[in-house]
């Protein structure tokens, strides 16, 4: 591949800031509250396509959107303990309206699980009306106290699309949470983003949760960094919220909640992920713009260019691409280039004098900056098989990367040399105790993921000792350095 | 018309809250926070459409869509003078994060002049940069201390659009002022919402601006509802934020400001202006469901009945109407009648035996709710042609209906009567002054909205005076009771 991901991969944190900025996707940085960013106008639409896209999935398996209020009173906040105490620390408390002080403090939604089970207490009377499923796209607030990073650790979170079901039945909530998976899984597969699945161990779950398994991806510099979560509520939240329904037998009986969240990590993990020293390289589904197409002005032959460039321009407009001419005469083609590298367009098309005689037009692929020519009559062919193209051989790659970083091992020593040498995934025996999961994340340094599922994939164990106790395996346990 | 809008005009306030809920649009009043209120999914649609309506206006004009934070440190939003004096009394403050106190207080936005200014003037840096459009579509915050009302007057409007514009010259400004107009006024001309433009007196301007320009449409009970606003900012935030350019002629000046405001009013205005005693009656362009088609079961016929529906639903949908067959065994024809009234479906399609046996259908019109049975094989027509009919229909109506309660008098007495017995809007000859101005509010006890705009309406004042001092009138005064 002609492009290097050397510098990327090393100083991955400068070089994401550096995109964000370059690319206009997002200004970090400057806000005088930590923590918190601007969406600029060319990252608004890449982050509105991607919304598009896990609302199409949501929509389509019978998910309903609704939108709760931000404030949540602190009692109601409170319904739940474990929740509350999962989430006191990193809430942001409104006191005051004008110069009075509020008789009830008001807690910025860290989450809407409280909210949400308020409402379905009023709502839901009879098992005809389960599975039921909601979900908003808001606003959330975390009051971090650790080092803030844009979109992957940030204080407003600005795009968090939360789920919330409820079900008559816990065999019912479990074929949610595999649905919920289903969904994010294909999200993720959509946009050429590699993971795994990993139910993360008890200590780890979501406040308030029986349990919670997690996607989490590869960051270029070998971290690992969580992309959505499933939560199996049971009936903690509709027993202090006293969501009853009727049953089929009559009897009547608390709901079985999930909830599951996606977060503007999607878009960090897809700018990470299929990154490199020139920017962005994003898959064409959302891709903002997915074609640009750049005249090489040359003197006394504008009209040419510029009359083959618009014919072009239509041509791959109707033929159903998002297509832009650059056309700016204050800048020349080289910086255009490094504007739309940066940007992550997966095509570019170059259209000079030598083109509009010989009747061709020139591509370049953003992946591996790859030019070649072809005929102007087989242009939107030719730049679709491309695209496709790109979008595959970007996936192949991301995963690759990822995949090669997962290192199965069976003692703590080798694990922790791997993860201080070359950081990556750790794969380890476990007897599936809770103080052997904390001693593996003290000696390797680094953090537990969790555990495979075995829905979604087989783990031959062949024997296996934990790498802490020496007892028999029964799973293994993933660790990571974490984002 | 065969729809009473008797009881609907005169208790306005009641059905309002009641079609909102049995038209499933948004569950009001028994949130634990005053003023807040959750979207149902079928008021999401609504929403949603409405949204992208003015969306398309916005984009098609060259506003750049972008998203900014929520929270607003207490300097930052107290930068410019007036505007902090206008919104410090209602604004929400958070104070603190966790257990710790904060530093510095943070706002929740209750609209976002000054951090885009902060970011204007990162951004803006030569004349060549403009005029620059920027929109964003966020929750804003109100600690409201009047009486609250769903969508129109709420703690958090879910729902503002918010559109700030820099320029490089104050003629620049003002023409962007006509063309947030022009944009305004074709939004509501869409949804078929008559209004009135009127340049808000000088006691009433937007806290920061020179002059406020604002849409105000009539509710069924003869009171104004602000339903748009425009700011010509002016120099003002831009002197505050140091948003300063390089013109032309090489000097340095700071940027020309407007800046201007849609709510979820909107969605208020079109549920109120085009209601009646049944629920909603939604324009087609934004109806989340434009047809709905009833299968009338009959025992024994059921799978004619459906098939044919079927067909139907096939074939209208092929022709682009949003369309839902209503299938249910559970619940009658006429509760689904109901239903579908309510939530303001412009045509409803009845399949019965006697429908598939003539090869008819059976169209009512939600307007009036006059039915008209047609030949089967016309149906996509048919539809068509009546939902404009409606769609006409309802714009008309609404348009009649304001304009007659807009009444010129001359003097305060009259006014005064009017507004008391029959309410509306009364329009008065006025010098301009401000004494004169309040004194009217005073008499006739209603607000001044402000006076019609020469570019938009010719003013005929043929020597009239000042309805109060009785020196020669410059303008009109309009006055209503408001929302």
């Amino acid at each position: 591949m002609g492009v290097s991901r050397e510098r990327w991969s090393k100083k991955f944190s400068e070089w994401f800031d550096d995109v964000l900025w370059k690319a206009e996707i997002y200004d970090y940085g400057r806000y005088p509250v930590k923590g918190c960013g601007v969406w600029l106008p060319y990252g608004f639409k890449l982050r509105k396509n991607i919304i598009e896209l896990i609302r199409k999935l949501l929509d389509e398996t019978g998910h309903e959107e609704v939108l709760f209020p931000i404030l949540i009173p602190e009692d109601l906040l409170a319904k739940e303990a474990e929740h509350i105490r999962g989430f006191s620390g990193e809430v942001y408390w409104v006191t005051h309206g004008g110069t009075d002080e509020l008789d009830v403090k008001l807690a910025l939604r860290p989450t809407s699980e409280t909210i949400i089970s308020l409402y379905e207490s009023y709502w839901l009377k009879s098992y005809k009306q389960l599975p039921k499923k909601y979900y908003q796209i808001v606003s959330i607030f975390r009051y971090e106290t650790k080092a803030t990073r844009p979109m992957i650790r940030v204080r407003e979170v600005t795009t968090f699309k939360e789920a919330h079901t409820a079900h008559h039945s816990f065999e019912d909530a479990e074929r949610q949470i595999v649905e919920a998976l289903k969904i994010y899984m294909r999200f993720y597969d959509e946009l050429g983003i590699p993971y795994i699945v990993s139910k993360r161990p008890d200590w780890d779950r979501f406040a308030g949760a029986l349990y919670t398994i997690a996607l989490d991806t590869l960051m270029p510099d070998g971290r690992a960094m969580q992309i959505g979560t499933v939560h199996l509520l049971g009936q903690n939240f509709s027993k202090a919220f006293e969501i009853r329904v009727q049953l089929e037998d009559e009897s009547i009986d608390y709901v079985w909640q999930t909830s599951y969240g996606i977060s503007e990590r999607a878009v960090a993990s897809i700018i990470s992920v299929h990154g490199d020293d020139h920017g962005c390289t994003l898959p064409s589904n959302i891709a903002p713009v997915q074609v640009v197409i750049i005249p090489i002005w040359i003197k006394g032959r504008e009209a040419d260019i510029n009359k083959y460039s618009k014919e072009v321009y239509e041509e791959l407009k109707k033929g159903g691409l998002r297509v832009e001419v650059d056309e700016r005469r204050e800048i020349g083609p080289g910086a255009k280039f490094y504007e739309w590298e940066a940007k992550g367009v997966p095509v570019r098309v170059e259209i000079g004098a030598k083109e509009v005689d010989e009747n061709k037009v020139t591509l370049v692929r953003r992946d591996t900056l790859e030019r070649m020519v072809v005929k102007r009559d087989n242009v939107l062919d030719e730049v679709k098989s491309l695209v496709s193209n790109i979008d595959r051989s970007i996936r192949e790659r991301a995963k690759k990367f990822m995949f090669e970083k997962i290192i199965r091992v069976d003692n703590v020593e080798d694990a922790k040399r791997i993860i201080a040498e070359r950081s990556g995934i750790v794969e380890l025996p476990w007897c599936g105790r809770a103080s052997c999961g904390h001693r593996m994340e003290e000696v390797i340094e680094a953090r537990t993921l969790g555990s495979p599922l075995p829905i979604i994939e087989k783990v031959d164990l062949s024997d296996a000792k934990c790498a802490i106790c020496g007892r028999e395996a029964k799973t293994i346990m993933r660790l990571s350095k974490t984002y």
